[in-house]
């Protein structure tokens, strides 16, 4: 039984594996390109997601299991994954603990005034101000109540937040004080000091945020999404903060990465950008791979149940 | 009765106050320069702690309380207050929100990287890194376990890290895994990958933190002081960041204030400094105001117990 993986990892994590399971044969490689050759024969494919293609999935005859490494799917061949009737699993779950800390920490961020603190500590300036807030009696929007929505949610509790959730169909999730459905994405917008992007991209949610979208907010709403460029329309984001529609954003993700030099939002007041690193966290690949391990368990032994399976319809 | 005022209070405060106790003369001035002459025939005295001398106390002959607007009553003439048998209450209790949010802030942009990209941001440089740390697993080491300290363990704890408290007694306090007692300092240091200091200043707590503390420190801990700039000898916490004792720090208070440009914590790797600014809030005055009247409520009703007597013996 062969394993590829288009991701490195480390020898300590595979080695109780292979030890109690000596049948499988470790294909570990660096990226895709070195992992192609090895395809053909493998059984079960370790991808980050976005590497992979319909040809490479069409060529792996043997091909039983795909795992991916990372929580976004959008990049995933489908079609040839549904014909082949292929095993899809992600590494969804463990994300929520490095996203809802990067989503605590920008927030703080934004009311404690850091990046000014920082600046005037470069021209060794003490300058208090008083306009300093909290995140105490604020109110926190999560569009997108899964697992990293609702960490989100929790912390925001314990710092004294009102939380408010959006899903698809508007049934309750713990540590949300409130939810509302899709359709009345604009009602819970409008009530959110805090906005927080949390859903996967799909074709429902691809453009979801737009012009009428961030109309609806208050005009000193802090917007944050670390879910997919492609959720927002990029432009209408830039015009809200160019136009003082909304307060500010902190962005991990954009609609082409890495974000052009060109992009108006580098330099935008009050905005916030890092490089799709929300997610990430040193201790990434061992969480990750324990995950996988244990649908390894489930898929040799025919036996308990997989953790994430991807429904190929819902593409999520 | 007269009540003195050295720090601005808005009037859609006082008035409905003074609607219940028309008998009240409010004399609410800027600062104490201002407020001074007004003394002498003051019955209480309203300070920001900060800004009293023994001699105002001593020609202030219906002085019968004081109120401090802060929580620090280090700089009170405690001798004449004595003397006088005047009562003193301070406002401890309403710093936890802005302090234990102060906390979390820095300890997330520590580990996250925060203002490494914003540098990156200024560039228009798109750089990921893997070194992103997280607080989940941390050990948080929490020197002062009164309401802040506290609540910053609380916060702590949702974040999945291990709390320790350190308190006179060692005894035990909730949101707390393990309590040392300052006997044993040096050994909870040693187990923090956060030391956070939030003692009050007194004589037994004035250079509490010095090499020795440093030194027992991990060498990647993050050293975060809040409480005053005294508790800490700055010599020794400077050589501790110049010659890597310790990982960094974030500093909000020093020995004196404001921090001189010359001095070298301005411009240390790994050190952020905010202006004393932890307990600052925009909230500050409601909040401190609404505590002094339920005190008032007490004094003019005689009846209920006082919020925050200081003890004139333990000044604190």
């Amino acid at each position: 039984m062969r394993i590829v993986s288009t991701m490195p990892i480390s020898e300590k994590y595979i080695k109780p594996v292979s030890e109690k399971y000596d049948f499988i044969e470790w294909i570990i490689k660096d990226n895709m390109e070195e992992a192609r050759p090895w395809l053909s024969k493998a059984e079960i494919f370790l991808t980050l997601g976005f590497d992979t293609l319909a040809a490479d999935i069409e060529k792996a005859e043997q091909l039983k299991w795909i795992h991916v490494l990372s929580a976004g799917v959008d990049q995933m061949p489908f079609d040839v994954i549904q014909n082949k009737q292929i095993l899809l699993t992600n590494t969804r779950g463990i994300h929520k603990i490095p996203m809802s800390e990067y989503v605590i920490g920008v927030m703080l961020d934004h009311v404690k005034k850091t990046l000014f603190f920082h600046e005037m500590q470069k021209k060794k300036t003490w300058e208090r101000r008083r306009d300093i807030g909290e995140l105490y009696g604020k109110t926190l929007v999560v569009v997108g109540t899964g697992s990293i929505g609702k960490d989100i949610a929790h912390k925001g509790k314990v710092f004294g937040m009102h939380t408010i959730g959006v899903n698809t169909s508007g049934s309750e999730e713990e540590f949300f004080d409130q939810i509302y459905s899709r359709k009345d994405l604009n009602e819970a917008l409008s009530q959110g000091d805090f906005v927080v992007i949390v859903v996967p991209l799909t074709q429902e949610t691809q453009n979801m945020i737009g012009r009428e979208q961030f109309k609806a907010m208050k005009e000193n709403a802090y917007f944050i999404n670390i879910a997919r460029g492609p959720v927002v329309k990029e432009k209408d984001l830039i015009h809200a903060l160019q136009s003082k529609d909304i307060g500010g954003a902190a962005l991990d993700v954009f609609t082409i990465e890495p974000l052009s030099s060109n992009s108006p939002l580098w330099t935008l007041e009050n905005v916030f950008i890092t490089p799709h690193v929300s997610g990430v966290t040193a201790s990434y690949t061992q969480r990750a791979f324990e995950l996988f391990v244990k649908n390894l368990e489930v898929y040799i032994e025919k036996k308990g149940r997989y953790i994430n399976i991807v429904d190929l319809e819902r593409q999520y």
